[in-house]
């Protein structure tokens, strides 16, 4: 089969041809149909800080849909055939595929099957692909980290592909969801889905006072000046890593008794949560396409920021 | 009546003579017995950032103890020759004494019922004071933020007052705590309390790793030097002010599943937790007295680091 590899940093990945994945006891090999572009591959690529998280060489992706292709000895709850997306970090031992061990930016993938979700039948490998990370990362800081209920005022930072997914779940949960990105499309989108005010910049909510506020892009300001406006007793969540770090006002931190909490990731019950919705068609989440053989291309795109929403590499 | 009143930023305080103070419906009159001398009290005097939570002119002090002098209409648990201590904020209001309105740098201070706490007969009006505000700080911070149980690695940063009192209820409380703070005096206090582990910087708590840190130094490295070293899902409570912003690094944040928490003041139950450990002799806070005419001199000592735990005015 082939896969797009990482060898080190700054060096492009190639597309290599290895042998095809066989399932051990446990585990499934799944034949590839969709996998997500994720801006945290072009950082993996671009900063060499990575290095300390990946096992090079490794095929990048983490973020998939697919069809099982054969099932190893006690592999009970799947067959071949069955549709399926991936979890993309193992539940038990906490290793994530497309880092650790080889990922979705290939023809086929193997993985122990407490890895797997079905997908309905009627959500497509696409959307699939994309709640597998954008809709899992997003679920799990919106909801199991972020506390979102129905009638909450909850802050975005950054509608892109995991900021687009999230706000839109946020949405159907009943929230009121404020947008916060420069970008022209990112408006568009978030105008689109009803959030109920789009601003520049995170600071431009001061008068509504969120919640909770869900920093996608972590860029330092985006961060701090969440805190700044965020309800007294609310909660910032960070996820983006644009810039590693950020300057918080300690004074805002005490005198609100806000809280500031890391998210990453998420697990299959995040993922199931999405297919749910998808399913619904509660979530529409802005997607593009192309083909598996352009994913180099792709995360070049996606470095120069002409994505719009999540991008998806295609198979047949 | 006499008290130590406040004008604005970089004046000393001026010992006055105003009217006593009269109980209205719902409200008692306390002959003050013991005030405790905070930190905070300097850093009005000397910063003009604090004009905006403070009305001058008003009388400073916000931790004291002593008797009810008189009650009036309306005030059913309490009678006079009670001893009580004082909740430093009004539970209905959120209003503060010593800052908005009249504080314990006096002979007498008229509350509402609802901040009393009654006094157990074998805890000093001294040990009582301190309670109200490095006792109810403290505690909240560690135990009703920080959610601290037994058995839990709890790295308190800044044996002063405050720390000196929550490292006691801490340990008391069945915690493995380790101290972090500079000073020969405060290291030998946290040796004499029973610390596991004690240390220049929190950075130094690396190996140990504790689920809970509480910076009650707050000088921006403490904070993130907390984060850098906190377990993984572990939670960083800010208390401090030293300094008031501190640059975090997003990447332990994120990677860590981390929380970083404001955490300011308590209530009526935070102080009757320490009452009740005072009164078994489960902690025993650092104290040194002096008179309530030097309130001025005792400031300036604080303000030079002269002061070892906490120091407490006293009058008869």
């Amino acid at each position: 089969m082939q896969g797009w590899q990482f060898t080190k940093t700054h060096e492009p990945l190639q597309l290599v041809e290895v042998a095809d994945p066989v399932a051990a006891a446990g585990q499934v090999v799944i034949d590839i149909k969709a996998s997500g572009l994720c801006h945290t591959d072009v950082t993996i690529i671009d900063d060499p800080g990575w290095m300390d998280l990946i096992q090079p060489p490794v095929i990048l992706g983490h973020e998939c849909a697919g069809v099982i292709a054969s099932v190893g000895t006690g592999v009970t709850k799947f067959k071949p055939g069955d549709r399926v997306g991936v979890c993309p970090i193992d539940p038990d031992t906490q290793v994530s595929i497309g880092g650790v061990v080889d990922g979705a930016y290939a023809n086929k993938l193997v993985v122990p099957q407490t890895e797997l979700i079905p997908l309905p039948d009627n959500v497509s490998f696409i959307d699939g692909a994309a709640a597998t990370d954008a809709g899992m990362t997003s679920h799990r800081a919106i909801f199991g980290v972020g506390g979102a209920k129905a009638g909450m005022k909850v802050g975005i930072v950054g509608i892109g592909g995991i900021g687009d997914f999230g706000a839109q779940l946020a949405i159907a949960a009943g929230c009121d969801v404020y947008a916060a990105d420069p970008k022209p499309a990112a408006k568009k989108m978030a105008e689109a889905m009803g959030c109920k005010g789009i601003f520049n910049d995170v600071s431009e909510m001061k008068d509504i006072a969120p919640d909770l506020i869900v920093d996608f892009a972590g860029f330092d300001s985006t961060t701090s000046h969440a805190l700044s406006v965020v309800a007294p007793g609310g909660k910032v969540v960070v996820v983006g890593m644009g810039i590693l770090h950020s300057t918080i006002s300690t004074w805002d931190l005490i005198m609100k008794r806000a809280q500031v909490v890391g998210s990453m990731g998420g697990d299959s019950s995040d993922i199931a949560f999405c297919y749910d919705a998808l399913s619904k068609g509660q979530v529409k989440p802005t997607l593009s396409t192309i083909d598996f053989s352009k994913i180099d291309e792709g995360l070049e795109t996606l470095r120069q920021g002409g994505v719009t929403g999540r991008l998806i590499a295609t198979q047949d």
